[in-house]
């Protein structure tokens, strides 16, 4: 069969099968299967040569990356079991798989290099799993839940980075800190109660609080802001393109006449858009900002006067102003909460105020934004008694309207939620 | 001014004024804007005329129900205020407001009675805070965390739950249970290791893993089902409202054949809507599942044979289906990671490779149930350098098409998110 697969000459093969003659019939079965390019057959075989020639196996494991084949021919709590398992580790920390690196470094006892890669990808449960495992001192732990904390914090999770620090570096002060900082209000209210610790609700919870506060209306103003320009722009588009399209019917009018009508209106809007660009940078509402700011360079239209365009720009980025409205709410109620509870009575209702105007301008703007849905309500249509689902869909399709599938959904008006509870009926 | 708006005979006002004569000022006041109905006013000038009239004046703030505006006249730390503010807060509870009850109760003073209200709605970290003001025994405040956790589970917030129950009741041990029945495995791993119990993990955290593998394996089974039986549903009632219209346009067919032809197909499908009737009753899943049963029980149409809208009702239920499976990725995902952990890749592949296929038969269905978008897909439309948003919806609408505006989401397709990496590729 080597004979066969192979391109030598026979003078060439011949010292080659006398070799093969010699060896012990594993690791002959190796040599042939490695010869004709069987890799998994190969290392099952040289798996059975005995320890001696387990690096060459795990040689040829790294360089053909059989680590989940070869795990199978090893007893889980064997030296070469664990052996491989770090080399796989190794293999996927390098292709920056960290928390499958941290998995199989785990499962083999690695602890340390689980540590590692649980803490580079903030899997802090595992990672202090793996600390427990290494029985470190309490400075050495607390130590690690510091980095831990700060890779947590990185990735905004303030709530698990709190834990951490209170329960591994014994500093509730610091996880306080770090809850207020990610608007986890009552948590904080919480750690400090139970720490007995009521000095900090005046020196850090209450400016805490009236700075976010402070930061919700700034933003609902710019939100506000956003919203009605691009609305405005909407209309004035959508006009502009119906003159376009008639005035097309009407003169046959030449090619890059639209264009033109665009350009002469682009001073009909001034200002370069806001959103995204929030000041304060250490607050939770700039961090969603900078993520809507990428969010929005990944747009599929551009929002600048006058491209093709445009028009669905303005409707995706509406579409967002107001989903990015409407996930406030939970937020908002957690904070109308405490301004109440701390006597903020005022600043609360200036609040609740803002939000509702934001969202009662948003709501009442929908149906002229997202005109079909506008147009057959007030049509007050009743469905027919023989039409489906299928015939709906066909008698839309006949009209072999250009609507790119992917933009379907932005003909769908984003969805305000009546019944999320956000308001605070004390601050009436 | 009494005599005029009053409807009496002056023989009868005569002695009314004469006795407001006699009174202090303010209280004078009061009885007149009192008599006159103005109970705003009238419980300012009653709060003027010194505290052996407060019994007085709360007793009219109840009866108004003005407890916002009658804060507002006694400084916060006066007995008064309490006292309204405990009225307040138990008008709040009998209308069964906990929270705003509780906030108030809190507000003033009133710990217990805020515990309670806490309590009730489960806000448990407001329900420590007014526990640690109570500065109960450590036995009490075990007892009213063990309350606390009861209650939490009830919600289904099993992370919480064991919070409490680790920090307040020192029972860590109940805590994993709590955790494992919320499938929290990183978590409870945590804890089993925090408290050097590893014993659990044999005892308690493998069985529960498995089990939960187990279930989750025949949920899948039964989304599958449920998913393929109401596909072929769909296509079977479209094929007959099309004879059905095609036959009303041939023969003017009288009224009542359509729902003929329906009732003469009922055995085309056998077996009833099996989905939420999921047999596990004390797993995640199941709960899940009784909520969508809640859920089902509100939809607008029905999903009985030959019911009028039964083709919407399809399409709803499939969406649903769909959206049930999307929404348990990172579920899926965090089972897969500690089936690895603990060596039980068999079953890890098993679930990942069912949960792979189920959404596979999903995707591959999506385009012959959401025709529109299979149709213009096929169609490679292109949109056309004229048109707008406006024009597009405009000759949608000229169709007149008679879609419920309501049911106009149900026309797109469910998303299922390509980039959620729930997938453990150690398991491949």
């Amino acid at each position: 069969m080597v004979a066969e697969k192979s391109q030598k000459d026979p003078k060439e093969y011949l010292p080659f099968l006398n070799t093969l003659k010699k060896m012990e019939t594993n690791y002959q079965r190796f040599t042939i299967d490695k010869y004709l390019k069987r890799y998994e057959k190969a290392i099952r075989h040289l798996s059975k040569c005995g320890p001696e020639y387990f690096p060459e196996c795990l040689n040829l494991i790294k360089d053909k990356n059989l680590y989940n084949e070869a795990l199978k021919l090893y007893p889980p709590n064997s030296q070469q079991y664990k052996d491989i398992s770090v080399a796989y580790g190794e293999h996927l920390m390098q292709e920056r798989l960290y928390e499958p690196g941290g998995l199989v470094f785990a499962r083999c006892g690695a602890h340390e290099k689980a540590l590692d890669a649980f803490l580079a990808c903030g899997s802090w449960q595992q990672a202090l799993c793996a600390a427990a495992q290494l029985h470190l001192s309490r400075d050495q732990l607390a130590g690690f839940g510091r980095s831990l904390a700060g890779k947590l914090v990185e990735q905004r999770k303030h709530r698990d980075a709190a834990t951490v620090l209170e329960q591994y570096a014994q500093d509730y002060e610091e996880a306080v800190l770090l809850l207020l900082e990610g608007a986890a209000w009552e948590e904080a209210l919480r750690l400090v109660y139970k720490y007995n610790r009521l000095d900090i609700i005046e020196t850090n919870i209450k400016p805490s609080i009236l700075e976010a506060q402070k930061n919700y209306m700034a933003f609902l103003d710019s939100q506000t802001a956003t919203f009605s320009r691009h609305k405005k722009r909407l209309l004035v588009v959508r006009e502009l393109k119906e003159q376009a399209q008639q005035a097309h019917l009407d003169d046959d009018v030449p090619r890059g006449r639209e264009s033109d009508l665009f350009s002469e209106t682009s001073s009909v809007v001034s200002g370069s858009d806001m959103s995204g660009k929030y000041p304060h940078s250490n607050s939770r509402i700039s961090a969603r900002s900078s993520k809507n700011r990428r969010k929005a360079e990944r747009k599929k239209h551009s929002l600048k006067e006058g491209s093709p365009l445009e028009d669905l720009a303005l409707l995706e980025a509406l579409n967002e102003v107001v989903q990015g409205t409407e996930k406030l709410k939970d937020e908002i109620h957690q904070i109308l909460k405490v301004l109440f509870l701390f006597e903020f009575d005022e600043k609360g209702r200036e609040l609740q105020k803002a939000f509702e105007d934001t969202l009662q301008l948003m709501e009442r703007s929908l149906p002229e934004i997202w005109t079909l849905t506008h147009q057959q309500n007030s049509a007050a249509p009743v469905l027919g008694p023989n039409s489906t689902a299928n015939s709906i869909m066909a008698s839309y399709q006949q009209q072999k309207t250009s609507v790119p599938v992917l933009d379907a959904e932005l003909f769908i008006p984003p969805k305000i939620n009546q019944k999320t509870q956000w308001k605070l009926n004390l601050l009436e």
